[in-house]
């Protein structure tokens, strides 16, 4: 270290704080990181967390990005390093001074002053995408839907929020296929949690049945030990089991079938809850879906919550 | 630290860079900031120097700054904060995202990109604000010009450039006397360099008059030894006289008077230059506005050349 680096840091001595605890929630456009963080933020209240969503890195508006190769799934579209920087300042305890994407319009408008809170949800494209931008986690996770499933969904909210045609967004996700598949689905390998939301294609039912959850825990962080809770059989609507996730590794597999009753998806919960040796209290927002409680949501958010509060407290 | 802290250190151990050498030049709005850079980027060259204004970091736009009790020149008005941080990111050779405020319409618009350069000339209000902001820099100028000076120079400029009135310039300045007073004027007597230019009132010179520089070099950093190459005769065009401040504390003051002969400063430029022990060549471009060479204006910018090329060799 030279004398002005010493001078930086011992300038910087006092702005030491309190660093907060940061859940990333990876996926593609659409695969529901907005309703699975929206929980989360409901169950701790917003003076405990805040979600930032990290797609605002563009280095483009889209009028210039009409004349380019590439879409927003592109890294050389984004400025990614600034991201990574943002998270790691974030995961200090240090503002941020956040870029902004305006959907409406695709322009690039003023930046916004983000402050860290005790908890962060950070959800976007990419925040799983560098080592660096890992290492700021104290748990991440990748939303997996089907793909034919996510299409569905990118297809019903831009054609209903964002003013797009249906064909306008079947174009557009052609058009960015060959992105999703060379940089955002590789993040899949980097989470410690895979959530897969989604009607059980192979027992026929389809995009507009109730939604199932499967969680993947992989063993690279101390994830609750469910054995006393949930069972292995698989006739059962919630069980657990080890499997070998697509890549071969092993993988404990939670499934939450969209069948599972209120009183057996609540029991769960509150026996989960129960394993951390913690006294903070179980929300009841868990699970909350246009005002009605949805169980494979709640458990998933609740495994979710429980690596928030347990990183608090370890 | 924490282990999540080393995580984050060790993932990020690939990025370090050679740091730039970093000059700050503080003063009051239209002091003469930017004046005073441009010979030093045409010195140097563009590829290996760039400026920035350190003036964008805007809390509130125009419309926004209208219902609220302070001036740009109160700390609350901007994010400082992040002023700071940024800076930091920089000296540490990291790229930045820096606000953008739009002078013409009073808005804040998308951010740009930055990365620094070999040598970086931050000039601005704030730049000397805090120890964190300080700590970054390997010289600090403040530039101070009569405030009578410095007036007319606004009305001249903003009326020019900006599209006001004198009455609303006066007006304006008014409003910010109280502010400048408390939160920029400070800034001086943390500065290495305190630079002077102005007629010489004593005498009778006016605005009109060409610029005579007065260049206080305080001990807080090695200045170059001027005494081979300056007299301390006050009758000549060019002195050096060992004075106290109006602080009442020790520095050297360098005068250079607007009569001063080419031939002489152009002797003394070689002079200073050739204290240095290094191998760069010394620039014809100091100096120079509106395609001629202004002798004050020259010495000036090459004692803080000297500093950024010293700084580089050590």
């Amino acid at each position: 270290m030279t004398d002005k680096q010493a001078e930086i840091q011992q300038a910087n001595k006092s702005s030491d704080s309190r660093r907060p605890i940061m859940l990333a929630i990876a996926g593609d456009s659409a695969a529901g990181k907005t309703t699975l963080t929206k929980g989360l933020v409901n169950a701790l209240g917003d003076h405990r967390i805040s979600s930032i969503c990290v797609d605002d890195y563009h280095r483009y508006d889209r009028t210039e990005r009409k004349e380019l190769p590439f879409t927003p799934l592109h890294p050389d579209c984004n400025y990614l390093d600034i991201m990574e920087q943002h998270l790691k300042l974030l995961s200090e305890g240090q503002p941020i001074l956040k870029p902004v994407y305006n959907h409406a319009d695709g322009t690039l408008d003023r930046p916004v002053y983000v402050e860290p809170s005790e908890f962060m949800v950070v959800e976007g494209l990419f925040p799983l995408w560098s080592r660096a931008s890992r290492a700021c986690f104290d748990a991440t996770v990748y939303l997996d839907p089907p793909e034919e499933i996510r299409r569905a969904w990118k297809v019903a909210r831009d054609t209903a929020k964002r003013g797009y045609t249906e064909e306008q967004v079947l174009a557009d996700l052609d058009k960015r296929e060959p992105e999703s598949a060379a940089y955002i689905r590789p993040q899949r390998a980097n989470a410690d949690i895979v959530v897969q939301f989604s009607p059980i294609l192979s027992r026929g039912e389809t995009v507009k049945d109730p939604l199932s959850a499967t969680v993947l825990m992989r063993p690279t962080i101390p994830h609750p030990d469910l054995h006393p809770v949930v069972g292995d059989d698989t006739e059962e609507a919630m069980h657990l089991k080890l499997i070998r996730d697509d890549d071969g590794k092993p993988v404990d597999a939670l499934h939450v079938h969209s069948y599972a009753s209120e009183e057996a998806t609540l029991k769960a919960e509150e026996a989960i809850w129960n394993l951390m040796d913690v006294h903070e209290p179980l929300s009841d927002e868990l699970g909350m879906i246009d005002g009605k409680r949805d169980g494979p949501l709640a458990i998933t958010q609740l495994i979710l919550l429980f690596h928030l509060i347990q990183a608090r407290h370890t």
